[in-house]
């Protein structure tokens, strides 16, 4: 395939740009393999640089306002449009961005939105932007081998919380005595453990017809079996596009928000997976046991349990180089497939089957952290938007793929740059930093009523109702506290309490979190 | 009327005492004029110092535990005890806090709760606290003198925004010539007015019947009617009352709690409030027009929308001074009826018929408007507590009864002190300023979709899930900032380009606001 044949018309003149929120600028757009790009007349100034990976949804409408003008021989292909006809494009993108095109000329606007619905849906990994961006200050493989997993285990050899798949039991209650018997060295003398199965008990049970199912208690003798049931898959998505509706929405009620809010069931997740996390930290924090997490696969809602739990108890997931540790070890070295998950965002109804935003339900939870607790956590906010950004467009290569072996067999680390060496670099890492984080040794438990459980505004209203002047107010806090230990630093010549960021090294040192896989 | 013939029971020994979030205390329970104490034991620290008129509600609960102990001749008081009797007294505070008294002997239980009740409704004005409070560091009449209404009119003499209570028509239709000159009058040569009416049109066709009624068209020919219902009277407390109650649920589910947030209406009320003054905001900045602004009494919604208009236009309103003269002008002097409003809070359901809570509707307002603008409002959330409690309950005279003639016959401005006095004291002063505070000069346009509004947390669940992390968290900012200014001082000799709080002088120049009476 050649981009080029994707692209069937390249450039249009006197484009409007429509945006919410901001004036609309008239320009020329132009395509091209990986970006939508519109630069205003008469400027010429650059007013948008859209990565096409990032369109969710394509919707067009055209019309034509009357007369037909016929081709003439050796005009310009301009000439061929229907004099009068235009269209407007709404790109629907997968941050939850509304941008609308009015295009004149009916066959450029087809042309357009066919070139960005081809452009968007390239199936193929390889022809994605992170194989083709390089940019100058990074050289590629720089921040792929930060996080070698032997390391963190050598760290938390006792290691106390586990995940994994479900035990393939199957309709016959199929015995695995190595398995057992693993589990079984697991625990020390006299020690007992927990399974915590993020599916119901009846969901579990069901799952044997599939060749699934749990640990019987008679070969898991010294394991407690708990369940939590979570949401995955299609309802997840549904809840995720139903409140992202219900988000843009204008001029409603409140009872009409708070119904909508309600019926996405949203919030209902987000406790529910805090309430999960809780209860697995608890059962490592204050009954001292060994915690296994499992749902089916162990690569969903297992992760979002298993990462939020290490959150919570581990004051060294909480900074910046550790939650980036974090991230590597629990969503992606531990298989999220996040190329299908994240495939398509609020605005694709019934496309996909495999669409589910786990990891936008994760973001969220560490958003409810980051609000309950303003000192815990070294990042803030612009972190969280950040890496969902990336998880669904990104132009590095971290997010790629589903699992290891895919990410092997594509060579992203040789051939695309790491999204951590990106952010980390000096002029980049103090934009996600917190201004007000102070080392916490202590386990942070989050208020999982539902009265604590806060829509995240600053994604799901990012667009609607940017919330500038809170970013301006987080500007300025983080102005003052640089300047306090400036002056701090000039005054006393010491480093303040509060150490301001410093450039990572080239290597880390893995110093993370815990979990590991059997 | 003696205090000394309300308390039965002054002191008891061994009752526990049980809060929310905060672990229990045995101690002394003493019960005096005005307060109720606990010191705790062994230690005698003081662990309650609590504001009997803060008491809303006072439910007791006795029981027997078994057997009778015959009164002994001779004995003591606490002889004649029920033996292994108990009874537990639970409070809720008006600022919604409640309280849990486990007290030994069902006697003293019932003559405590009896004592609590009968000192919380003492009816007489000049039997409450403030007319006995002589806090040493401030003298009576300071603070009382600081806003004469005439000067803030000379200020504002084309006065824009303008109040009143409704014309009264009557059932057929009476005429007011004197009414309809006046409003005339205002009108510049060509000029025309609005008039917001906060009640429905229906409702204000209906006042007709009770004397009431709206400016008829042909009376006003150059004002336009506006009609938008708020809420008030009844329906408002009981809103205010299912939402406190719904806040105080615990281990709910996220879908009830909407539920209940949606049923309470209290966001809708805080929607309506806010929309009625930008509308009126409107009408004078973008119109540049006249606005008359009345319900029926002109002391309740009127007031409402008067006084955030003001706030939304009039930078001058936002400052820690003149949001006290906005306070003064537009809540106290113009006759909002604290007494009979604030007789009861959430926890009273159907006692008085006339209280309602349009003063903590306002105050939502602000913190909403606050939380919009981060940098616009010179104080903070604290003092908007702080107002709330001292509306329902206080120390200090600034509150007590309906109207400025009633304050005239009580001599509470010379028998009590006032709370603007004792907020303004440099040591008191600080704690309410909001640290990120820049002078705004714009009008500062709320954005009021449903997706906008939020439960302010920090009132309805301050003692549920006290915000202790946030509240650290702008303490930490409240000192960068102050460090900030400092060592800017020390490095310029300068003044920092934002103030820190300075000593208020004795009297203030009222530059504030606007809106005048009919």
């Amino acid at each position: 395939m050649e981009f080029s044949e994707l692209i069937k018309t390249a450039t249009v003149e006197d484009v409007l740009l429509s945006r919410q929120g901001l004036p609309a600028v008239r320009g020329t757009l132009c395509i091209t393999s990986h970006h939508l790009l519109l630069s205003s007349c008469p400027r010429g100034e650059l007013e948008l640089w859209l990565l096409i990976r990032n369109v969710d949804a394509v919707e067009k409408r055209v019309q034509n306002l009357g007369w037909y003008q016929p081709p003439r021989s050796g005009g310009s292909p301009r000439d061929t449009r229907v004099a009068g006809s235009s269209g407007t494009i709404t790109l629907r993108c997968k941050d939850l961005q509304v941008l609308q095109l009015e295009i004149p000329g009916m066959e450029e606007c087809l042309n357009i939105a066919s070139s960005i619905e081809a452009l968007s849906s390239v199936d193929s990994v390889m022809m994605l932007y992170p194989f083709f961006h390089r940019p100058p200050s990074l050289r590629l493989q720089q921040g792929w081998h930060l996080r070698v997993p032997e390391r963190h285990f050598q760290r938390v050899a006792s290691q106390a919380l586990l995940r994994s798949s479900q035990p393939l039991t199957g309709p016959n209650r199929r015995r695995c005595r190595e398995d057992e018997q693993l589990l079984g060295t697991i625990l020390g003398e006299g020690e007992r453990g927990f399974v915590l199965d993020t599916r119901s008990a009846q969901a579990a049970k069901q799952a044997r017809i599939s060749g699934g199912g749990t640990e019987p208690r008679s070969g898991y003798p010294r394991w407690r079996r708990l369940h939590r049931a979570l949401e995955r898959g299609r309802p997840l998505q549904d809840s995720f596009s139903r409140l992202a509706e219900a988000c843009a929405e204008p001029a409603v009620t409140v009872e009409r928000w708070l119904g909508r809010l309600d019926s996405s069931r949203w919030l209902s997740h987000v406790k529910a997976a805090l309430s999960t996390a809780c209860l697995a930290a608890q059962c490592l924090d204050r009954e001292g046991c060994t915690v296994l997490v499992h749902g089916a696969e162990g690569t969903d809602s297992t992760l979002l349990v298993t990462a939020l739990a290490q959150l919570i108890l581990d004051p060294a997931c909480r900074t910046l180089e550790g939650f980036q540790g974090l991230l590597e070890r629990e969503w992606i070295q531990a298989g999220h497939p996040f190329q299908v998950r994240c495939a398509r965002s609020a605005s694709s109804h019934a496309r996909g089957k495999q669409e589910a935003p786990l990891f936008l339900l994760f973001l969220d939870c560490v958003w409810q952290l980051s609000r309950q607790f303003p000192f815990s956590l070294e990042f803030g906010e612009q972190l969280l938007l950040t890496l969902f950004d990336n998880a669904y467009a990104s132009a590095y290569g971290t997010f790629l793929c589903n699992n290891e072996r895919e990410r092997s067999l594509c060579k992203v680390k040789e051939s695309t740059h790491s999204l951590w060496a990106w952010l980390n670099q000096p002029e980049e890492r103090h934009k996600y930093l917190n201004p007000l984080y102070s080392h916490n040794p202590l386990v942070i438990w989050p208020s999982v009523e539902p009265q604590s459980i806060q829509l995240w505004q600053g994604f799901f209203l990012r667009w609607i109702r940017p919330s500038q002047h809170l970013e301006e107010a987080w500007g300025e806090i983080r102005r003052l506290v640089q300047g306090n230990s400036s002056s701090l630093q000039e005054s006393t010549g010491k480093r303040p309490s509060q150490p301001l960021p410093e450039p990572p090294a080239g290597t880390g040192d893995g110093k993370v979190g815990t979990a590991g896989t059997r």
